[in-house]
C-alpha cells in the first residue's frame, strides 16, 4: 500500500465516524449543524486525527473505535480555524478555496459554530464506548490542556496575536509554535497511544516524534506561506508578512529554514527507533507533513 | 443561618475554588488570564455552582471537593455571556455594572476568553481528583449536551437568534428557554447529585426540580427585562423589546407571566417532597430565583 492509499483509506474512515459523530443538518437548530458541517467537511487533510490513528495502531493493529477519539481532534482543530479566519482575528475570506465560515453564515453563526465543535470534542471523547472510563477521562484531560492557555493552542494564538508588535526572536518564535501548533499535533499521536493503553516508555518517545513533527509542520507552513500562491494553497498567501507574523522564515532566513524543518525530520526518525516496522506509517505522514505542497 | 449567609458562605468556597482552578495573571500569556478573570470575578451571583453544592449536599452532605465540580458550570456560564455579548451577537457594552469582556480587552481577546474558559471547564472535571472516573467522565458528558446544540444551551442560543425573525408561539418560547438557560440550570443540579454517586430515583427528582426552576428564572428574567431599569439590572434593560426577542411576557402577558413563574416555583417544591429536610437550601435557592430583584 502507498502512502496516498493509506492515507485515503484512514481519511475515509476518520470522515465516516465524524459523519456519525456530527449532528445531522435536520436536527433543530439546523442552520448551526450546517454552519458546523461546512467547515468539518470542507476537505481538511486529516493530519491530526492520521496521526492519532497511526500512533495507536503502532501500539494496538486491532484498537476497535480508535477513529472515533481522532474525530475530537479535527473537532478542535476545525473550531480553531473557524474562530481564527474572524474579522477580529486574522480576518480571512478564504479558506481550503471556498469561503470561510463567517462569510457564509455570518459572524454570530461562526462564532456559535466554532463553540460547538469545541463543545462537541469533548463529548466525544466521554462517549467513546470501547474505552474504558480511566482511559477516556484521562484523554479529556490531554486534550483540555492541548488546546488550552497555558502552554496549549489558545495560548499560542493569544502570543501569536500579540507578537505582531514584538520583536521577532528565536525564543519567541519557539514559543509561538510550540503551543499554537505543537501542543495539537503532539497531543495527536499521545491520544492515539493512551487510547490503545500504551506504557510510559512508549508514550514518550511517541511525544518526542510528535514535539519534532509539531515544529517541521510550522516550518514548512511558514515556508508555504511565502512560497505558494493564494491557489496553491487554498487560502490568502503572503499574510505572514503583510500582518508582521513572527515567522522561521522572518528570524532564520528561508535556506535555513528549510534545513530546520528537515532536521526535525530527522529527530522524529530517531524518535521511532525503538518501534521497528510498527511506525512506519508514522514515519510516511512526518514525511508527507514536510514534503506537503511539493 | 439564613439564605443570605448560606449563599455567602457558598459563594465563598466557589471564588475560592475558581482562583485555584483558574491560571493567575503572572502566567503566560497574561493578557488571556487577565481577560478570563476579568469576567469570572465580575460579581456574578454563582446561581448554578450554588445549585450543584445545594443537590450534591442533598444527597451526600459531606461529600467532598464538589465546589470544584460546581466551578465547571460557572466557567460554561461565563463563556457564553462573554460570546453572547458580542458585536456580532447581542452587542452589549454593559454586564453587571461593568463594560463587557470586548469593550476592555477587544473582540479578538473576548473571543479567545470564551474559548478558554469552555475548555478549562472541561480541563477541571477532567481533573477532579475526589471523584471516581467513571462518574467523572459522566460529567463531562452531562455538561457537553447541555451546553452543546441539540437540546442544549448553544441550540437555545440558535434559536433566540433566529427567533427574532418569527411569530412568537408558546411552543417556539418553551423550545427556546429549555436549551437556553434550562439545560445548564439543569445540568448544574444533576452535575451535583452525579458527583454525590446520587440513584436514579433522586436523580429523576432533582433534574424535574431543576427544569422546574430552570423556566421559573427564565420567565423572571423576562420580566425583570421589562420592570427594572439598566442600573437595578447592572446590564441593558430593555433589550429584548428592543430586539424582538421571543419572551414570557411578549407571549403571556405581564400578569400571566407572574403566575407562571409561582406555578413554576410551586412544582419545584413537589419535586422535592421525598427529601424532606435534606432539602431546605435547594427549596431556599427557588425561592430566591423567583423572588430575585424584588
Amino acid at each position: 500500500m502507498t502512502f496516498s492509499q493509506y492515507a485515503a483509506a484512514q481519511g475515509e474512515r476518520v470522515n465516516a465516524a465524524l459523519q456519525r459523530l456530527t449532528p445531522a443538518e435536520s436536527i433543530e437548530p439546523p442552520v448551526i449543524h450546517k454552519a458546523m458541517r461546512y467547515s468539518l467537511f470542507a476537505g481538511g487533510k486529516r493530519i491530526r486525527p492520521l496521526l492519532a490513528l497511526a500512533a495507536g495502531e503502532c501500539i494496538d493493529p486491532a484498537a476497535k473505535g480508535l477513529e472515533n477519539a481522532a474525530c475530537a481532534l479535527e473537532l478542535i482543530h476545525t473550531y480553531s480555524l473557524i474562530h481564527d479566519d474572524l474579522p477580529a482575528l486574522d480576518n480571512d475570506d478564504l479558506r481550503r478555496g471556498r469561503p470561510t465560515n463567517h462569510k457564509v453564515f455570518g459572524e454570530a453563526m461562526a462564532i456559535l459554530a466554532g463553540d460547538s465543535l469545541l463543545t462537541l470534542a469533548f463529548q466525544v471523547l466521554a462517549q467513546l464506548r470501547d474505552c474504558p472510563a480511566d482511559r477516556r477521562i484521562r484523554l479529556v484531560e490531554e486534550l483540555a490542556v492541548a488546546s488550552g492557555t497555558d502552554g496549549g493552542m489558545i495560548g499560542g494564538q493569544v502570543h501569536d496575536l500579540e507578537g505582531e508588535h514584538q520583536t521577532p526572536t528565536p525564543e519567541l518564535l519557539e514559543r509561538i509554535h510550540r503551543a499554537k501548533t505543537g501542543a495539537l499535533l503532539r497531543c495527536s499521536v499521545r491520544l492515539g497511544a493512551i487510547y490503545c493503553g500504551a506504557n510510559e516508555a512508549d508514550l514518550a518517545a511517541l511525544s518526542s516524534y510528535g514535539e519534532h513533527i509539531g515544529l517541521a509542520f510550522q516550518i514548512v507552513d511558514d515556508l508555504l506561506d511565502i512560497e505558494q500562491s493564494s491557489e496553491q494553497l487554498g487560502k490568502t498567501a503572503g499574510k505572514d508578512v503583510a500582518q508582521h507574523k513572527i515567522t522561521f522564515p522572518a528570524v532564520y532566513g528561508i535556506a535555513k529554514s528549510h534545513e530546520m524543518a528537515e532536521a526535525e525530520l530527522a529527530a522524529a526518525y530517531r524518535s521511532l527507533e525503538a518501534f521497528g516496522d510498527r511506525a512506519h506509517w508514522l514515519r510516511e505522514i512526518a514525511n508527507a507533513i514536510v514534503n506537503r505542497n511539493k
